[in-house]
């Protein structure tokens, strides 16, 4: 379940259960080591593993996963076998198998400086030039599939839109690019990366980490319901991505 | 400056430059190392490496600090001078010292366990049951002292409240984490800590890293415009913080 119910009190004094995020830690082995733990929502693990794994630039498509499999009982542990002959990223994995620890909202732990943070991205990204009635018809299709904020309010939402406007896959999870990562390691999993036929749809602002993981993925343009920060302006300009910000039923932004 | 524009392209097609948050890295380091990288919105960077330094457990107040200052010309990097004598954190400090690098949006990086997460608090917690019109009217002063939020849409904020209601100090940022190490780095650089006489107030959700903030630094209630989580809930209960969320004019919830 992505919530739990808690005893709240509201401002009437009335006592009640309610709707309350989940937010508990996974670890993310790679062979056996320790490589993340994420504050997320529990579900759909091994695709936020998966997009984890490819937004760190440690593997390239699906083929690179031997195994990627829950470990023990507590549900909180997923391990990665990659493939043999996958040492072309060994360098990321490496930066990543630092006992680091991203909490809910955390996407770019592990870079050793702000120039690595900046990686290459693997393929080139043709930036979508969108339609207006296509960007404000997302924002109500992404609430349409977050059954979890509608319960908590609590629950950020990430989503791909194909072409037409339907969406193909939606997640959630209290950290934002946990959110993306699901939606990308979901892709992975299909063997569909690069991402280059879809738009990123994200409830929340849109910071440099989720323009960051867009990039690596192949993504051409991200839809945010939120505001975008300077870094992620500048890098979706370098990077060729369309971003659109404050989007809504009746009005958007359009950064450079 | 807390925002910068950027052009930007509406709905209608105006083109028109932007008020957009601006994030950029911040390297913090203790005697020369780097401890930590976060993508914060530049202004009030000492408090915010104390703060971190606080909330991280790495010093205990005022006192431990011989120097912090920022390095070079980049106005982004600060560097802390620990007192002599200050080691008895030195386990914090190597948990930190790793090469680790922090989004925007996140809080615990660096701990090597979900338990050791849990630092201990170095304070008993007094937890502050707070009247009803305390809490209503609270939100409303945070947005007054959000100059940034006014103008880009995309900053955190987060103040200390007296218990008479008035705000003592409000600061801003693109990570919510980092705008609560600002106003607890304020309080300890005034030698103000623990914070048993003040409500920390954020423009967020609460997650489990700014329960565990306020946690260490002896604060006993948390009022939060948005939603809280569970892992936040059950750390407040179990810490004697009285936790707030869904703050407005006219409602908020009460967690147990």
């Amino acid at each position: 379940m992505a919530w739990e119910t808690r005893p709240v009190r509201a401002v009437d004094d009335g006592q009640a259960p309610d709707a309350v995020a989940v937010e508990e830690p996974l670890e993310i082995r790679v062979h056996g080591r320790s490589v993340a733990v994420t504050m997320r929502t529990p579900g759909h693990d091994r695709e936020l593993a998966a997009g984890f794994l490819l937004t760190e630039g440690i593997v390239d498509g699906p083929d690179d996963l031997a195994a990627l499999e829950p470990v023990g009982t507590s549900g909180n542990v997923v391990d990665c076998v990659l493939s043999s002959g996958v040492d072309a990223h060994r360098d990321a994995l490496e930066r990543a198998t630092r006992e680091l620890y991203a909490s809910s909202a955390c996407g770019i732990c592990g870079k050793t400086s702000i120039d690595r943070v900046r990686i290459v991205a693997s393929c080139a990204v043709p930036a979508h030039d969108l339609a207006p009635a296509f960007v404000l018809a997302l924002p109500a299709r992404l609430r349409e599939g977050q059954a979890g904020f509608l319960a908590t309010g609590g629950l950020h939402g990430a989503a791909l839109a194909r072409l037409d406007g339907s969406l193909e896959v939606v997640r959630e999870d209290v950290g934002r690019h946990n959110a993306v990562d699901k939606v990308l390691g979901w892709r992975l999993l299909a063997d569909r990366v690069p991402v280059s036929d879809a738009v990123l749809v994200v409830s929340s602002r849109a910071g440099f980490e989720i323009v960051q993981k867009a990039r690596i993925a192949g993504v051409g343009a991200i839809v945010a319901l939120g505001a975008a920060t300077t870094l992620a302006v500048d890098l979706a300009r370098d990077a060729g991505i369309a971003l659109y910000g404050f989007a809504s039923a009746d009005r958007f932004n359009r950064y450079a």
